[in-house]
């Protein structure tokens, strides 16, 4: 099994184990639900912060000074960067990256650029796939930066212990702000590139949206920074180490919530693995006779499905495991 | 078959049928597949666009003002606009609702609103299918209205035959438009509120990066609009029915990539219709010593998922249907 060699040399410290081992991940390899299971019991350890907002606010400047911040008080970093992919570069813009190329070299970090392509809507998946290994791998912050405010990254978003929402005063009207579903997901407000005219008046009025909310034990704040200039990072990082006592104080180990998030992950992981394996059975030649109507417009794609499902060979695909 | 009643009703042009077979299909209602496979032959006429853009950028307005383009040369129009939720109204800011309240009150236009509440990562599912609803229900046009610019959105936009993408000249540096990916699925540009400063600056970015690209047969044009004094609708519109025209002549009829697309799509309603019976399944009771095992933590997620793929429960799974 080969995954299994570059597993253990990834538990054993090999960051080129766990880059390789991260795109077979990535690339959905067979043993991927195998390997993430014999990590399970490793992780659990790390703390999730996901910083997100629109493109251009700056977050990867940002995400630069809390590396540097969480290294000076001696805490090793993993990042995850979800970037949409781009035309020109067969990949992501690559200005960011090389904006955190000090913090390339440092053995205490670990940069891992997630492309969007060929993630069929699994992005969110693939995100906490890779956040695991940085846990299992035993890096003590895990950080996942998203570009974009969609529903993806929000879902993204979700895997977070802290969620740091990035805004800059030209942001606009704050409404835009709700409208984009970040009220709701926000533990911290930073309006970035603070300078700039209109901080204090976006500030204002996140506060002001902020209050008219039921109140909850965790008051949101809305910090102002200048992440280029390293301005309100250690308030920042200061205001993500209280969020975190206060999540580990108010997390009620194996509650309620404990069990029902495990059976969604449950499910979740069974679906996604079906739906792998059926993905296999079709390549592999699986349910021939249904795509020849459907090629033939005999049937429509809908009814091909409907009549596959209860099929005998549907029942081949979930047994069918490539690596026997 | 309750669905079956509601279709006939759809189908001979009752409104409120359509409607309600839309919440039907949102809430993934069992007979869901069923159903789209009774339309199928009825779809494939309307021609579907999609407006996406970063918050703020005006395109609720501008859909405004393509439906009343639309309606003066006596297309038929179906909207679905994709909201984000929002933690306030318990649904989507009603702003740009009451915006386009007048064409509510037309008959020829019809406009929903999907939340993504709920939808799990199913969002471009969802509205793939309600955009097909619309279709059967004989609208020429249908427009799919989308906040953000996040994957989701990308994804949701793959379903158009023209997207336009709305931008504003505060938007910024251009490097941000492609790292949102917008560069690569637009077939038209919009820069709206073009009366503010800037306006002109980023049509000529846009320019010049659409320059670098390898040359297509359609050179993306970039316009210029004020959607709330509906100044460069017309010329909105009439780019867009150039593209049409355009997609229209390159289209091979059932030729490679219409098969591609086809087993694609039986693929995907697959998983969906297999993800669907076996989250009934996990509902219904079943797996139950695997998820005992799971809550006592004896076993991990992914081991307890692996066990179940090839479980029997997991192929009775696939045999049970609610409707039966």
């Amino acid at each position: 099994m080969q995954l299994q060699a570059l597993l253990d040399r990834m538990l054993a410290g090999d960051r080129r184990a766990l880059a390789r081992l991260m795109t077979q991940v990535e690339n959905r390899h067979p043993e991927t639900v195998q390997v993430l299971s014999s990590i399970h019991h490793r992780c659990g350890r790390a703390y999730v912060v996901g910083i997100t907002g629109p493109p251009g606010a700056g977050k990867s400047t940002l995400v630069g000074g809390l590396i540097g911040a969480l290294r000076e008080r001696g805490l090793t970093v993993g990042v995850v960067a979800v970037d949409p992919s781009s035309p020109f570069s067969g990949g992501s813009v690559l200005g960011d990256r090389i904006r955190m190329q000090k913090h390339f070299l440092d053995e205490g970090v670990f940069i891992r650029s997630l492309s969007t392509r060929g993630t069929h809507g699994g992005l969110a998946r693939a995100t906490r796939h890779l956040a695991r290994l940085l846990d299992a791998f035993g890096k003590d912050i895990v950080i996942i930066e998203t570009v974009g405010v969609g529903q993806t990254e929000l879902d993204v978003m979700r895997l977070a212990d802290t969620t740091i929402v990035v805004l800059v005063p030209e942001a606009g009207d704050t409404v835009q702000t709700m409208k984009a579903g970040l009220l709701e997901i926000a533990d911290v407000f930073v309006v970035n590139k603070a300078d700039r005219d209109g901080a204090n008046r976006i500030k204002t009025e996140l506060e002001l949206m902020l209050q008219l909310r039921p109140s909850t034990d965790w008051e949101v704040p809305v910090l102002l920074t200048q992440a280029d200039q390293d301005k309100g990072v250690p308030e920042l990082l200061s205001t993500l180490m209280r969020h975190r006592d206060h999540v580990r104080g108010t997390q009620t180990a194996g509650g309620e919530r404990g069990e029902a998030g495990r059976r969604a992950e449950f499910l979740e992981i069974l679906q996604e693995e079906v739906g792998r394996r059926l993905e296999e059975a079709v390549k592999g030649g699986s349910f021939g006779e249904l795509l020849r109507q459907l090629k033939q417009g005999e049937i429509d794609p809908y009814q091909a499905a409907l009549r596959a499902v209860e099929s005998e060979e549907a029942e081949g695909a979930l047994r069918y495991s490539a690596h026997r």
